[in-house]
């Protein structure tokens, strides 16, 4: 049983996964963070010590964890110190588990679905925990770690992971792209961005319920070719935007073909 | 004050601002649609007579609600046979309010921001509700028939409104195309689209108290090549998609490299 960690890195996913351990009782022994302010910072919130040193780490925790940014995961077990029992994972959604072999025998994933910002706290309460390990002994243990967290836990293979994780992207940096461009064709006419927020709100909302493609409405679904064209005109100073319009609508336009003749 | 209500339309849009309308005590005195069991079943739900004939609208409601898809109100208005003081509104987002001239001497636009879909009902108190009107006395009265329904009605013209509307395609209808896109990439290999659903829940709740540009996160604002490269060879079998992702990657880069130096 999991019952104290060891968290190595303080950014954005560090720091909820560490605030929600520590909330749900378990012990973080430690907080490491190239940036000793970092760790320090995130260590004080959770009853921790910190360094910025990975020979520091203490030795005989229950549980690794390695949250630091994909590119500098390599790194990170490169230098780590641990005995060879320890138990390491890391929370990448993009990094096959094949990256721990070698460092330790017992390794795993322990990969929150979930968009962080450090100062938003989640509710983790539903937040899909995909877990991947070595061992059955381990993926146990992992198990247990996340029922205590969430009543999703799901065994994700690093295959599967990269999957979710492109998926990840487009409804969720993608879809915030998409936030920033609104405000910014709104702020170039003053107007204001809390308008379009009920909207954001009940469109994520509908596909909670509906699936996503029955979802859809608008001009591009119903190639209304007047508005199709108004609007890629009132985008002729942004190019960039622009294009992005004509593609996305080529898009929708050409799903919707599949669909009526029944390809979908 | 507006007591009674005509309802041009029995689409999505139409449906919803009736009921919403019939639950605020309003008498929905009738239903048009061309299509009469569209009518019938709209009006059965609202307690109003239907028709489909535009020659059969009763005279003397307070105010006629042309709720049909942008390139029908022409053809609607065209066959209207109203006492010239009659008020009439549309509720479109892109369509400008001009459209309504020399069919009415009192007329405006009544477009609530929103998406709507047949049998999803909305919370319509925080909808914004757009109006313009061609005299003060009408827009005294939408403004109050507004505020019946929503805490939020605002004053916008033609040109704001088309603004508006532009914007709510990229965040509502492109948006839901990318949780379709998510939806096929999880379909492809038998991932459950449950999932991906509190993230798309986190992601639309976030800009509600964060501004978009803020809560971005991901590899396209990280610069991060490896998984950008490896992402889009993921989608080697979907050319579509595998476009959309480049440009909406580089329009995200684009946006961080101008925040970086200053000129955002």
């Amino acid at each position: 049983m999991i019952e104290n960690t060891v968290i190595i890195g303080a950014g954005n996913l560090a720091t909820q996964l560490a605030l929600v351990l520590f909330e749900k009782g378990l012990h973080i022994k430690q907080v490491f963070s190239r940036k000793i302010e970092s760790a320090k910072e995130l260590a004080e919130k959770v009853n921790a010590v910190f360094t910025n040193d990975l020979a520091q780490l203490l030795p005989d925790a229950d549980l690794y964890i390695i949250a630091v940014k994909d590119s500098a995961i390599q790194e990170v077990l490169e230098n780590l110190n641990l005995s060879e029992d320890s138990l390491i994972v890391h929370t990448a959604g993009s990094v096959p588990m094949s990256i721990l072999e070698g460092f330790s025998n017992n390794y795993g994933v322990f990969y929150p679905l979930q968009t962080f910002s450090k100062n938003r706290k989640v509710d983790f309460s539903n937040i899909p925990v995909c877990i991947e390990s070595n061992h059955p002994s381990n993926f146990l243990k992992l198990e247990k770690l996340g029922e205590r967290l969430s009543g999703s836990v799901n065994q994700i293979n690093s295959e599967e992971r990269k999957t979710l994780h492109l998926a990840a992207v487009f409804v969720n940096n993608f879809v915030n792209h998409f936030y920033t461009i609104g405000a910014d064709i709104l702020h170039d006419k003053k107007l204001d961005f809390d308008l379009l927020k009920p909207l954001i709100h009940e469109t994520a909302e509908k596909v909670q319920t509906l699936n996503p493609f029955e979802a859809q409405t608008g001009p591009a679904k119903r190639n209304d070719k007047a508005i199709l064209n108004a609007q890629l005109k009132m985008l002729h100073d942004k190019p960039g935007f622009q294009k992005i319009y004509s593609l996305v609508t080529e898009s929708i336009f050409q799903l919707q073909q599949k669909h009526d003749h029944g390809l979908l």
